[in-house]
């Protein structure tokens, strides 16, 4: 059986970024579940399985396709219920939407605050364009202005992540003793920063950062094998 | 099998309004277990069963004394596992822990901003010399000070919430289709504000404030049955 995930791309193939997409990526290793990453601009993601969805991630697996990285989630959990759990129970899955939202209204914007421009540079010439026009109208800034903050976007960055940074206190992985789907969503958000802007914007004895190079080093170093910018 | 409940109050007995008791108050319920509350100001805490802890909430269950709001959650539960389960899963109790910090580091401070005054004037006089001492070194500003920044502290709380507020989207509660010990962790917040600054904080028509509602209405009312200041 072909199991194909089709994945975000910049002008190198071999650097995809896109957070939700590595949800997936960590997803499925998570489930022991071998697959081929099919990475693609922006602008050709109309042209995905017959425009099956605006946006990335889209598996394919046989012959079901789904999209939504937490949507995915929950159909490998139902689909692959003797493999290694996702969420750890009914309570994991309902709190796993909260981190989610967490990460989507508190982490991704604070990411895009500096990663946007270069995320703009890594764009082939087509995208850049669509994404140019999207983003300022998004942020209500040119590319140029956020760039000109971007030492005050990433200096307020890791005060956002105390909630997750106090959780470490208690245990090693926000899913507890081991990752759970939760630690992929934010590892996502943390990975596309890692890959867009190369910023070290957490100070090495940091918790979190030490939880995010725990999160690379899984299975076989996945998140590692594409390197910062 | 007396089971007592220590928790906090101020002049009014009453009235206790404790974040963390109000969370093993609905907690207990949710597992059907009997029990008394026992209110004490805060300058009778040290005296509550020989000096067992310097905070409460304080929990005896028969022989047996726990203090920390979380560290009696997960007591409970694995007390009396047969109960209805207050976590949900290995997975739903580590990110508990996450719900629990998020509530921490972002939600309580926010509250503090313009709660505290409040607090102090619910006070009998021994503990008003005390609160008014420590949270003024806590905050590093007098709670006159404090009370005169209350409006623009309300005009921001609401904001805080944006991760509770689309988690809404998905579900009716934290925990899913029905409250867990996540749901009264926030809960428990809430509450402290409105027994104790009774402000219109979140409007009507917010789905923060729709799902708190349903949590005063639990349990026969229990939390409804403490009136806001």
């Amino acid at each position: 059986m072909t199991r194909i995930l089709y994945s975000l791309c910049g002008a190198d193939e071999s650097r995809p970024f896109s957070p939700h997409c590595w949800k997936v990526v960590l997803a499925l290793h998570h489930k022991g579940l071998d697959f081929v990453e099919r990475p693609s601009p922006f602008t050709k993601i109309s042209e995905i399985e017959g425009g099956f969805s605006r946006t990335v991630p889209i598996l394919r697996d046989g012959n079901e396709l789904i999209r939504d990285s937490f949507t995915i989630a929950l159909y490998l959990e139902d689909t692959y219920p003797d493999r290694p759990t996702l969420f750890g129970g009914e309570g994991g899955r309902a709190l796993s939407r909260f981190v989610e939202r967490f990460t989507q209204t508190v982490v991704h914007p604070a990411i895009s605050q500096f990663a946007l421009p270069d995320i703009h540079d890594m764009l082939g010439e087509t995208d850049q364009v669509y994404f140019r026009a999207s983003r300022e109208k998004m942020m209500g800034k040119s590319l140029e202005e956020i760039r000109a903050d971007r030492d005050a976007a990433v200096g307020s960055f890791a005060a956002k992540l105390d909630p997750v940074r106090h959780t470490f206190r208690y245990q090693p992985y926000l899913g507890g003793e081991g990752p759970l789907f939760a630690d992929y969503i934010l590892f996502g958000a943390l990975q596309w920063m890692r890959i867009t802007t190369g910023a070290q914007v957490l100070t090495h004895d940091d918790p979190v950062q030490a939880w995010f190079e725990r999160c690379l080093d899984l299975y076989n170093g996945v998140g590692r094998s594409v390197a910062p910018a």
